[in-house]
């Protein structure tokens, strides 16, 4: 589950139950770039259960270069109902300050589209925040479309609760 | 797997595989109210396959009136790196024009509200065009909040192959 890459010395290759503590580093990276670091509850004993557990939730390709940890891309399986068909959703992608700029986080996604043409799944879809201008920039370099006019919606705490009991 | 509700005459109930046919029709006439019926090339086989298969991708609730089918709702887990716990993902939420106003989509969205507590999930997630003023007003009613900073990004088709093809 590895493969080399045209970028010197990079490796990705998909996680193991040891890389938790490594994954929960990214996951605190990432949510530090998003200016969401307050989000962040997770822990290491979350990330061994639903992404090694018994029912896996998610799956994670980690990009080691020179042996070092330099990223990761953390995706699941959605549905589309017009399509017919499971496609890939990218939750986070994430390449380290340091490691960027030398076409990491182009691997990564590389990899995932491999992954989704093997697994006859006909899009990666993700979620991009509307001022991270380099990361949409990329994006678009590479072909994607942005869904513009669809709004993302959420429904959680006493609102989810209330929601549940009016309904039993 | 089924629950009575305030709306009199109200089931909703757990798809089954011969439901199938019925889904499609109602992904459909979903499509149509969103000018997308361009979009939908599922068939009833995809339906049986990726629903009710070895690994079933999504699930469905269908609301029957008077043992009418009026509407449905189609979802599946997602998973959230700052919580480190999966969610639910609401791909599709129908009711028929001629079975709205009864507080069908209400009752749909809370029995996955139930589920969602049920299996530990802290939110449920999902999309609406921004256009669609009525059901935009209605999700606002019940709590929910949109991303507006957050926008989906798709690859699909060509420009998927060829990131796959620059990476092996």
């Amino acid at each position: 589950m590895s493969a080399n890459h045209p970028v010197p010395g990079l490796l990705i290759r998909q996680a193991i139950q040891d890389d938790c503590p490594l994954i929960l580093d990214f996951i605190r990276e990432l949510a530090e770039y998003e200016k969401l670091s307050d989000k962040v509850v997770a822990t290491v004993d979350d990330l061994a259960e639903h992404l090694f557990g018994d029912v896996p939730r998610a799956s994670v390709l980690i990009a080691e270069i020179a042996n070092q940890a330099a990223g990761f891309a953390l995706y699941f399986h959605n549905f589309s109902t017009f399509l017919g068909q499971p496609g890939i959703y990218l939750e986070d992608l994430f390449v380290r300050p340091t490691h960027r700029g030398q076409g990491i986080g182009r691997a990564l996604l590389g990899k995932l589209a491999q992954r989704a043409i093997e697994m006859n799944c006909g899009r990666i879809e993700w979620a991009v925040l509307d001022w991270n201008q380099p990361a949409i920039d990329f994006y678009r370099s590479l072909g994607a479309i942005p869904l513009d006019e669809w709004i993302v919606n959420r429904i959680t705490g006493d609102n989810l609760a209330r929601l549940a009991d009016n309904s039993s």
